[in-house]
């Protein structure tokens, strides 16, 4: 359906392939500022629903969410040394304000994470002020001198999680059940991608957390993508701040604290791990628009056949959209639609109506299949739970083929070329970590 | 219930009332840079929920949401002079990054407006690209010499709408759909606060608008506060940002466009609008938790009792929250859910339980009444929808009580002293409008 050379083909120059889907799909564009992305109304869609599905689950887990300011005092990055060193080169800094330079400069927040710290020190005193479970939703700034829409820019939006509570067990579980019970769910069951979930190598932990969790995801060129992390801080960072509780027999203790993230990057992995030459392929559970009723021509009943369409889909359950736009080439319509994954398309024509029939077409599994008017809701419906699925199995069977086990150092570097290597780490260990890292392979999860 | 003194009574000090009640009910608390916030887990609840119904609202009238960035070139807001002289004292401005200073300063932006021109410009080619609706939820930052927690903030939460229309016509119905449908809509029917619609004078309307309509409610200290604005941009906004298109005719018109924008000053509208000397009244259709069930004390069946009422109050499309906090005193949580503005409080103790009772008590109506426990859920549910009732009748009273039609300029500011004032624009004019100012009182709609 898509014109030939409408993208670059992903075994050509997969890096190129992702930039022309971003553009043709309408997903973002790039900011007047170097590095900041403009997310146009497609992309935002699809993080609006990721955000939703997350936030869902993040509430469940019985986080709640608050606001913290942009701007921190330059001061508050000083007071731990570690993080600072790790971010100077990353930060904004606005010196002048108020049409007057400042006493003191503002950072634009990297994170949040100092003044979260700086504000859970006060509000927790006593232990049943613990857990304390606090979110954020917001946009942080880190300067970028590579970047990449969605995967690496300036400027990006994420959730940033933070909690405290009373025992290192209870810190322990929590973490664990952000990264299943939100990431995992909604990455592997919303968004269609498998992960692998595990610890990371001390090398490559949170600095000052003593475990850093993560899930990771291949995507179709077969390297791997971070799609979230959640750190157990210990008390470190509770003793950076102050975070300091009376517990119940009286004794004044630090808390144990996490912190977890995910970002927009996720909806470049979304693109990355299903998408095709024609476009993206967005997973059904997903999709902000599930259904497409496309008017093909204007003819006899047929707007009215697709308006009845629309409202039969959407008193199913069904997210769904109309395109009647006839005077725009359906084909350019059509091409337009697959460049945006969207799932399914039901195809509404005067010809195909004289019979009762519409066409069902279906992104993910790529048929076109006519249908009886009356029994393509159920139809479509159906291909939806099919479909999320397919793409989920795809994505999974890409990854085992890409994987290989290996026995010694030199074979994962070796495999690391075109895919992943699964190495025992007693095999491994921190000598063969610093090994691959000379060929820039890293040790993503164990 | 709340204990006297725990707020300085409205009737003493408005204002500090105002910052008593935003402290005590953990709405939210000072940034560390000054004129910032930090809005806690209380405060943002309302803020989500707001901006979930206006954003409902928003889609429903057909924009979609997007997302530009947040630092915006210094030169984008040389373009067009009159807003630079308006904004430029209140701008911050981030002169380093990456380790160096750059080249360029940027901006943070105090609105989206510029980036959105430009990108209009280049997305609008043709009369089928119009109308283009869109809409951004971000955070600006306006430089705040006399800040005020949620009214008037150095950083704070909105929605911006941009839309570029073919016509006038089209332009204006749009931007009254918004005032109507969305703002008007969610301001009365969800918080419960009544609004005066109209136009703003010339002298009052925003840099570059034909036209600036503005939704205007009373305060419960008789000032007025202004809820957001919509406004008419005529060509103005397209000729500065080059947003022209193709005709059906083929001939090259300038767009129509509008914007209109709505903030988390609106939280704050919330409490001065309808809040006691017990802290905050929170309007059933708004709040996050409209009934509490509280466990009194522990006792026989009593932990049983509460998590059922909790059960069937969801299961009957309540938004419902416990609190068996047992260890806590039951004074200090009932005098807490109070200062938070629980619509209605669920008691339950051992000695009410033993009758099979439980004390129902709404904080609108301020009333505590014993119910039998098979009939609480319907009487909860009956308060509900009567107390936002009450709460709207209870405003439109005070501020049809508290405005006076006057006769002369000099009444009107006689009674602007204590309320509002009603006077005919033939009567005013442009002189009588001039002659308030001087006295501070200003016209906010006509
Ligand atoms: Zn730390
Ligand atoms: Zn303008």
């Amino acid at each position: 359906m898509a014109k030939p050379g409408v993208l670059t083909p992903q075994a050509e120059d997969f890096p190129r392939w992702y930039q022309d889907v971003v553009a043709k799909a309408e997903l973002a564009d790039n900011g007047p500022v170097r590095g900041t992305m403009v997310i146009r109304p497609t992309g935002y869609a699809l993080w609006e629903r990721i955000q939703r599905e997350m936030d869902d689950r993040i509430k469940a887990a019985g986080a709640q969410n608050a606001y913290f300011p942009l701007f921190i005092p330059q001061s508050y990055l000083a007071r731990e040394a570690e993080h600072v060193e790790g971010f100077a080169p990353e930060l904004a800094v606005v010196t002048h304000a108020g049409g007057k330079e400042l006493e003191e400069p503002i950072v634009v927040r990297p994170t949040s994470e100092t003044v979260i710290g700086e504000f859970m020190a006060k509000w927790v005193q006593s232990y049943r002020d613990l857990p304390l479970l606090l979110n954020q939703w917001a946009n942080v700034v880190r300067w970028e001198l590579r970047p990449r829409v969605f995967l690496r820019t300036t400027e990006f939006l994420w959730q940033e999680g933070h909690t405290a509570h009373a025992s290192r067990e209870d810190a322990s579980a929590y973490a664990r059940r952000i990264l299943h019970e939100a990431y995992q769910d909604v990455i592997a069951g919303v968004l269609g991608i498998p992960v692998v979930v595990g610890c990371k190598t001390v090398k490559e932990r949170f600095a000052g957390a003593i475990n850093t969790m993560t899930l990771e995801s291949m995507m179709r060129d077969g390297k791997a993508l971070q799609m979230g992390t959640s750190h157990e801080l210990g008390q470190n960072f509770a003793r950076a701040f102050g975070i300091e509780y009376t517990s119940d027999t009286g004794s004044r203790e630090h808390a144990w604290t996490t912190s977890w993230g995910s970002t927009t990057r996720m909806v470049g992995a979304l693109v990355m791990a299903h998408g095709d030459d024609n476009g993206m392929r967005v997973p059904p559970n997903l999709a902000p628009v599930q259904v497409l009723v496309m008017v093909v021509k204007a003819g006899d009943g047929v707007a009215e056949a697709a308006e009845q369409l629309v409202d039969d889909l959407r008193a199913a359950g069904v997210r769904v959209a109309l395109d009647d736009r006839v005077d725009t080439a359906f084909g350019r319509r059509a091409v337009d639609a697959e460049l945006k994954g969207v799932p399914v398309r039901i195809e509404v024509g005067p010809r195909d109506l004289a019979d009762q029939k519409v066409t069902l077409v279906r992104r993910i599994a790529g048929s076109k299949t006519p249908t009886e008017l009356t029994a393509v809701v159920t139809a479509a419906k159906a291909a939806l739970a099919e479909d999320q699925d397919v793409l989920y199995s795809e994505a999974l069977e890409r990854r085992e083929k890409s994987t290989v086990d290996v026995a010694t150092v030199a074979d994962a570097a070796e495999a690391a070329k075109t895919g992943w290597a699964r190495i025992p780490w007693s095999t491994l260990g921190v000598e063969g970590e610093a090994e691959l890292a000379k060929d820039a392979v890293s040790v993503r999860v164990l």
